[in-house]
């Protein structure tokens, strides 16, 4: 399981405020123990502050990278952002996050990513919307699967998002998101399929609890990566039984292991 | 979720020292507790004292009967002592937990089912054993549901039992136990599937976070009732968010109100 932490995102009140006080080092211990609890990479978002958002990013990636290693992950919707910010971008490779299928961020994006080697996140919509049924959202994956991989990106690089809507909006949001990954896990073995776990529990009270129960699923349908709050043990914990219980932990290996390292407990 | 509390299993270390020792008030402790933390009904096992199951069982239920007004699962293969011990069984309905498809023990349980108005729990299994297949399962799930509605039990009074087998064993048994699952709700929309949750964690450490990690799986595939521990909270707040995840909680009321009731804090 690839986890990206989440939470150095400036629509969450605490990050904001200290974006606008100049607080970085509060930012740096976000990143510090995202990292430390088990986070592959630290999604770094501006969005909030969209007439500075290069700017806040480029302060949040320096004040991160003198502190710590992790591979930072860029969050904006924006090619040119990304591409701006990665100039000062160091040390091991970053994920783009993210793209959709639509030609004008396409075009934009795709030389950024080869210049800087970097990963990807594709969310499956494209101009038109988000579409409802799960094939029509393989068909978008298929086709940026394509259009990637003839850009020499290789399938292991690239994050596919299956668009996971709040279950308080529509109860078949879910059977639409766990579909989705089922087919596209069943058309590309190697490309990793990710989520915004959050997105499930939206509009809900308690949501920690909706987020854990569908985490576990996911993984059986086949999610192999996902954005979330490495800070949640109880979740954290639920991925690697998950992981052991979708056969993708040989022989328990690594549950026994963690079990071994007093994780589990 | 119909959940059955599992803690009173002869088996069990400290349930067989209070069986020895004649301490009863510790059985109908655990029966409270349980009950107390949502079990629907509380499951009660004497086997490993296969001589005096009968004597020891009666104890239980006569000294739980005493004490608060669950309904209780009798656990026993052998149909004359659940019949025995009925005889004495106060309250609401019990289960007869369990038979299988085998015409030996049917013949017997089938009488003491109908006398004593009991909910039924069924293992897909026969005298052969237990298939490998799911469909072979579902087969015997067939055979099972057709002998107890002709013999004028309701669907709804029926739990079968998919026979989860331990993912220690072989990886597949997850993926056997689920779809056993889902071709079941398929066929039956009214009959209960249940099963023995930690069975799937059996050989490994740490085995909460196995089943903690498996139930939410096997509700969206169709589960609803298990036999597990009712005082493992993080358990019981995943069965509610499970629940809203697979479309069973319309508007996800039930969650909203157990939010509501500081049941998810």
């Amino acid at each position: 399981m690839i986890i990206i932490g989440e939470k150095i995102n400036s629509t969450v009140k605490n990050v904001a405020d200290a974006i606008k006080e100049g607080n970085f080092e509060y930012i740096v211990e976000l990143a510090k123990k995202q990292y430390l609890a088990g986070a592959h990479y630290i999604d770094v978002n501006a969005g909030a502050f969209v007439d500075i958002e290069t700017e806040v990013l480029k302060k949040m990636i320096e004040s991160i990278q003198k502190e710590i290693d992790a591979p930072l992950s860029i969050d904006s919707p924006r090619p040119e952002v990304i591409g701006e910010v990665m100039k000062i971008y160091k040390g091991e490779r970053a994920i783009f996050n993210s793209v959709i299928y639509e030609e004008g961020i396409l075009s934009r994006a795709l030389p950024i990513i080869k210049e800087y080697n970097m990963k990807v996140v594709a969310l499956l919509m494209d101009d038109v919307g988000i579409p409802d049924e799960p094939e029509k959202r393989v068909e978008i994956a298929k086709r940026l699967v394509d259009r990637f991989t003839s850009s020499g990106i290789l399938e292991e690089d690239i994050f596919l998002d299956p668009m996971l809507q709040p279950v308080s909006v529509d109860k078949r949001y879910v059977d639409v998101a766990l579909e989705t990954i089922k087919l596209i896990r069943k058309e590309f073995e190697n490309v990793n399929i990710i989520c915004g776990l959050s997105n499930v529990s939206f509009g809900l009270p308690k949501r920690r609890w909706l987020n854990r129960a569908f985490l576990p699923i996911a993984i059986y349908f086949g999610l192999n990566s996902c954005i979330a709050d490495p800070l949640d043990d109880v979740l954290m914990k639920l991925i690697y039984a998950a992981e052991a219980l979708s056969g993708r932990d040989e022989f328990c290996m690594e549950y026994i292991t963690k079990a071994r390292e007093g994780f589990l407990d």
